[in-house]
């Protein structure tokens, strides 16, 4: 497939939503250029959010990221986390009681914003066992590993109880060369031993575009599915996910799939994305240039 | 966990989402009753849809059988079938050229209804491969088998294209003993020898419940998802769909979930219904009698 | 990796396995130079079988297809079938009664020699399930898949009984473009929709192995694994399968896995063969100097 | 099925392999009355192994387990451990250089013993990583899992290797109520992760078995599959690798599989034991009437 110019795909749309990592950031920090992309899409009228599968903090966290390398238009309601997913479920669904987690304490706020309480697993007696309403993986830190994924495994076997898992990320990549598993890796581990089925969150599930879309709908009430590109670096999430929406792709090369590698990708998987860019990020005074055309010519 | 009856748990919803076979029908016909509680529906404002996993026929084919066996109140438009949201990706996604299906000549209502050209793959001559643009599972019926798969996967090979599976189920009841392969199982199989990634639709994707959530909100714009009860006989579909939709569910022991299995199979797979129900089926005389007394309390 | 001489490999072995499709054949017939590679490991007293598959005939008729190319030292006790341990296993655990198959007549020999009653599944009536003590999956050909599958699975439903796979394969190449699903997709379709554990036979599997090695022995008592070659054209079958026995193994480059991407898929697979060789093709001249080189030299 | 005595079944076969847990100890210790059914085989010279998905220690350590419980006729050459087969393999395969473990420092043994350099994964530095020949999943505990999993997961991912798995076995039990993540859980999780193929040893693989037929052949050359009776408490494991590999099989109910589940399991999963019986404990006087017959009998 041809490589296309991102200035020239986003354009088209209404709307765009981009993946996080390997997209807008990398191990290294902001990936350069995306504030010229972001001062482009602002000029242009073209509204965005971020979607991200991602449950260890709360969207402010989230957005901070952003706002201290100086992207001072990502706030937190540009965030659409899976976090954000599971908390509206627990809400919907859960309504009262105590809810069991494997996270860091900041991960607990996606329990505690839907008004249940939240109990982190290592603190978690057998006496309370009967009380748990529900049990949430939302991130792999913050726990032991060696005792609480035990402990977790009895849980749901003494209980019946509903599980949810706020990310469906088997791994993350932690620097250029390292992966960590995942909380989602983990809670796959979980499911194939006590042989229940768990409610997952995050890309590529449709209900992750579906809250991007409801989001965007509250500033375009007319924006239509195919009025939005998503923007990924992840062939079975980003891409597969944002067709199946009805929503226009763009596949990215600066993260997780490789230049020389995308066309093999791409054939192997039979997932088709609508575009090819190098990156997102656009050359600062092209995008003036660009921008001043763009006004005049419209 | 307690056996409701029906009527007192419908009446707290303002739309009801009902699985078909096995809830209003089964391989004998309508279940005796039915028409009852449609009635009981009607009078007291709450509206109704089908959703059901099926692209072998269009929604006015599907609703025929319901207005055959007297229930007129099933028009088209109550229908939403996984073949519905086939359609509206390819609208969406291919646009124009020739889509490769398997099922019968019904079934490929959901291709050109979509603007496209469908070409059966007994058909399909090897010269025209290039041509298709995508490739559509959408009944097990209307092809042979031993022929037209092997023709698939090689097709699939050849030419890398969207491939669509418009029905999820891997198996249906064809009697009261009896099952046979859906085309959701042959398209599995069929994927794991061609090794690329389908888009499947159907229940309990997230994806089919939007689409009767959407279709719900043109008669009742404000509808909440927890304002809905979705009614299904079956736990890996209908109600771990419908929970992870954020609906409320009920699970009737009409079907696929039999009275004396229920408890064991909620503790076994972790998915929890908000209510069961012996069946939908609703006494005429209670009917009246009830419905008259609710007018009068409201 | 390196490539290397597939004869000088060869001549550290007691033994060799040779995998049939890929290796000494491919879709136009015999491998051109395969006779030279016989006639070179007979002159070095090196002894070889062919471990396959396929149950789809009797080793004698397996046999017949080399015989009737010129290579007469492939007789019937040289070929090791998967279908030959079906049999095995029929023979010691069913012992009595009727056994039902689905492949061509031709492929009942399994059970035949096993002493059972074979009865085609379309000759099965629905008052002849309780009498099958036994299913097996012999071959993709022979039946009708539209009517025979679904059989099929509803007596495997209605009776409880073993199930047996007679070759694990999903597909297999039929010509140089073209693969077809092979009996062992069929069988995994069918078990994925019944939830019961069928009983699988052939490579990778460690009981192919075994059984080849018992055959040798009867020809060299002491013959320990690791004296034993395996050559393969495939990484997922006769590698990691040779390797895990205690074997050593030879990657061939003449069938499924290509010269410009072995490499590739050894390091994505994680299984890696001991040599690498282009082909067991020996060239005649070559053939009759290094044989005599050798005579001298031992 | 009908429950059978143990006693009377056994007396029909040359030799016996128990499973350990939940057939000859539980979490309490030794299942009472086992004694007699040893003293019962002995005095009837049915030899006996004990076959165990078991790599944390050493054969005499496991050994030692029977007989400071007083069964001294569990000496170190009548077990079978998956990590026997693990060790097999290293020294076949591997022959030189150093192999990284997840595991306790007893597990070690199994590489020691085969002549190889083991080195625990949090001992490893990244320096290291390209001296590194193989990678062996041992035992779940001797680690810490925060960090090690992590690090074999980047191991793996950076040098290609080996990587085997010295128990299939997902979790494991700890006490009457609660189990454990087994090694074999942690390999499969990383496994999806770094999508490579890794080689795994332990029931039901058929190789477990062929390595306790060889071992029991020292002693009676001339035994046949037929003529041994695997016993175990697991159809997943035991029963099932059983049948496969030919043998006779006996299902016990004083573990894993509970007296009043035992026909809907066997029903539900198609795998289906020889004999049913309570438990393999011999009562004691009995034992020695019935010994007694035995002897003027024959």
């Amino acid at each position: 497939m041809r490589i296309r110019e991102f200035k020239s795909v986003v354009k088209k749309y209404r709307t765009v939503f981009f993946d996080a990592f390997g997209v807008l950031k990398n191990h290294k920090g902001i990936i350069p250029g995306i504030e010229n992309t972001f001062k482009y899409l602002d000029e242009r009228g073209i509204d965005y959010y971020i979607l991200t599968n991602d449950a260890s903090r709360n969207p402010e966290a989230l957005s901070g990221f952003y706002q201290q390398n100086g992207i001072h238009c990502i706030t937190p309601d540009k965030i659409i986390s899976s976090g954000m997913l599971a908390m509206d479920f627990l809400r919907s669904k859960i309504k009262t009681g105590a809810v069991a987690y494997l996270g860091t304490s900041a991960s607990s706020h996606y329990i505690e914003s839907a008004g249940l309480e939240a109990i982190p697993v290592q603190e978690l007696q057998d006496g309370q066992f009967e009380d748990i309403k529900c049990m949430v993986f939302l991130d792999d830190e913050g726990f032991d590993w060696n005792n609480d994924i035990n402990k977790v495994i009895n849980l749901i076997r003494k209980k019946n109880m509903t599980v949810v898992v706020a990310n469906t990320d088997i791994n993350y990549p932690v620097n250029r060369n390292d992966i960590a598993v995942a909380i989602g890796g983990i809670a796959s581990m979980v499911e194939d031993i006590v042989h229940k089925n768990f409610i997952r969150f995050g890309k590529p599930d449709a209900q992750m575009f579906m809250f991007g879309h409801e989001r965007a709908m509250k500033k375009q009430p007319s924006l239509k599915r195919n009025e939005i590109l998503m923007v990924g670096d992840t062939l079975y999430t980003d891409i597969i996910g944002g067709n199946k929406f009805g929503m226009d792709t763009a596949l990215v090369l600066s993260g997780n799939t490789l230049p020389d590698m995308a066309d093999i990708r791409i054939k192997g998987s039979g997932i088709i994305p609508d575009y090819i860019c190098e990156s997102v990020a656009i050359d600062p005074e092209e995008s003036f240039v660009n921008a001043g055309n763009i006004h005049v010519k419209d």
